[in-house]
């Protein structure tokens, strides 16, 4: 087995979800990573937890998505019992096709999420864990070849995380000293929000790996001011490029795209909240440094700031402030190496994607 | 898709566990069964079931029983819970390497079947069927190509299980009517027994697919004379061959082999049950026309009777009549295709493989 692979499964089962003896541990991923749950079951053994070994099937549960009646999808009761005996959940996405579920009927698929939020909720009470893993359908959407989306994967993911943790702290330092936070990037971004009040995290691969970002909320109504996001906008599963938002109070204002504009309108008219702020992140891992389709790393790229329309998670929303709640949650990203700096109240702490605090390193 | 697979998937669904609206439905079954999987969740939705699907890894599996100790080894409390909330459970075999866990030590072996008991036990309290898909490696244990092994395992699956039901419902009916069985083959076998008060099974493959059989339990102390078992014994994973048992008050106090006798003492060792027969069960599956050491096919096989050392099934044995218990349940194949017949109460109802009710046909 690749040595990769196995470090993979110790930084998920040691640093992630720190696997102890008697826990119960639910693992699940796509056939195509059993080189890793082989690897993660090996360390839960030896650490004398239990394990849940399932290996998921997209196939299937498209096949299943399609023949059933919308009035029949239901909270799948197998899957809440199993998930409420769980103490640790490592999650592993190994795409054979990500595009599977393309031709399943919206509406199904938003009635199959409403019914099983119930699972949702007792999965997010777990130690729970989400990572990617290598396969040849992934390396595609990255528009690389398997081998390098390998190499990719495995360099954002292996590495010491109590390190990156330290380095992370420096910047959310900063950010809980701070009220207001200036974003500008060349002539096309220039925005002002507040995070007075809000919670800052430390993203440093608890419940995302990789992880490798500092993220909070901004005060709902005091974002100001325009941003073009640079990197493509994956919604409703197409692609969104050059969407350019402008805030007022808030709140969109004014928006436009060079590609699918109709499908940025409709997200925006999704819900109330869906026309403001719910997240600010930047992302901090220097090993992600190219733009691959999949969030998961993308938002975590060095030397770029990502904000989300739509819900704030409630870990960021300090007591007395207003969490802004919406169906959706779209990150979307702005390019920070050229032409760039971030202002925390009038002083700049990263310029052109280098923070204060590494300009005296040899970096 | 194979249309031969769709064909299984509708007899599991519709056949052996009639999967209706609201009904929670367990799919498990190695990655090379994902089509059969597909299709079964295709028609789960179809009739309006919920369905979990959970692809098994023995390499995981294997890799988890290495490592953990044998004294962590505990209940699976989340496959506990999920199988309580199953109404049915649809188990396929499709192994990769029908080996591959040969190298866990039996002792934890046999601690994580009695730690998970329970999850056997309601297991046992759901629709529950188990069936197998033809992957290349259980061709290579049938000694098949695997284009041949899936033409058998679908001819003997894919046929209509009400017309088996009636035929095999004339044999049920001369058992029923029967105290003592009478089976001869060659000069190697001619033992008596009585299945007086026990109740006798038509297997038309509720809970195994294939079926095929009619069984039912002898009582514990009737069975006298010898048996030489033709086709190999499958046991502690080795082959043991031309078995030969002498009986006398039920017991066994003679017994040899051509191969591996001493797996065969060892097996008769176990416990007290081990030396006495829990099972006498008669082959009608005719699509099943070899060997193939599976013993979900080859006691089904057509011209065969088999014979099971060790726990009786609990529903073959009649109210006030003993059950043998046992750790072991080892079934043990006699070839009746020639120089061989079976009475009941004095009069033949099979020689050479055919039963009595089928002389007027023209099979």
């Amino acid at each position: 087995m690749d040595s990769r692979i196995r470090e993979h499964a110790e930084v998920l089962v040691d640093h992630c979800t720190d696997v102890e003896r008697g826990d119960n541990v639910l693992v699940t991923g796509g056939p195509p990573a059993e080189d890793l749950l082989v690897a993660i079951n090996e360390l839960c053994g030896e650490r004398g937890a239990v394990t849940s070994v399932s290996m998921t099937s997209e196939r299937a549960r498209r096949a299943y998505m399609r023949a059933v009646d919308e009035d029949d999808i239901a909270l799948n009761e197998m899957g809440l019992a199993r998930i409420e005996a769980a103490d640790v959940v490592i999650g592993v996405r190994a795409p054979e096709n990500v595009t599977e579920t393309s031709d399943v009927p919206p509406a199904k698929s938003q009635r199959r999420s409403a019914e099983n939020k119930p699972i949702q909720q007792e999965h997010l009470d777990t130690r729970w864990n989400g990572t990617q893993y290598p396969t040849p359908a992934a390396a595609q959407k990255a528009e690389m070849s398997t081998e390098a989306y390998e190499e990719f994967v495995w360099n954002a993911v292996n590495k010491d995380w109590d390190a990156v943790r330290g380095h992370q702290a420096q910047l959310v330092d900063l950010l809980d000293d701070a009220d207001e936070v200036h974003i500008v990037s060349g002539e096309t971004t220039d925005v002002t929000m507040s995070i007075a009040g809000n919670v800052v995290q430390n993203d440093y691969g608890e419940h995302n790996m990789p992880g490798g970002e500092v993220f909070t909320a901004p005060v709902v109504d005091s974002v100001e001011g325009e941003v073009l996001f640079d990197k493509p906008v994956m919604a409703q599963g197409r692609e969104v490029t050059d969407a350019r938002l402008v805030f007022e109070d808030g709140e969109v204002v004014e928006h436009s795209a060079t590609k699918n504009e109709a499908v940025l309108s409709s997200l925006l008219d999704t819900d109330e909240g869906a026309r403001r702020l719910g997240e600010l992140g930047i992302g901090m891992n220097r090993d992600i440094e190219q733009f691959t389709y999949n969030m998961l790393f993308d938002e975590k790229m060095g030397d770029t700031v990502h904000m989300a329309i739509g819900m704030a998670y409630q870990d960021t929303v300090g007591d007395g402030n207003e969490r802004n709640d919406s169906a959706v949650h779209t990150d979307m990203i702005v390019d920070m190496a050229e032409d760039s700096f971030i202002e925390l109240d009038g002083e700049v702490v990263q310029r052109n994607g280098t923070f204060r605090f590494e300009e005296s390193g040899v970096e």
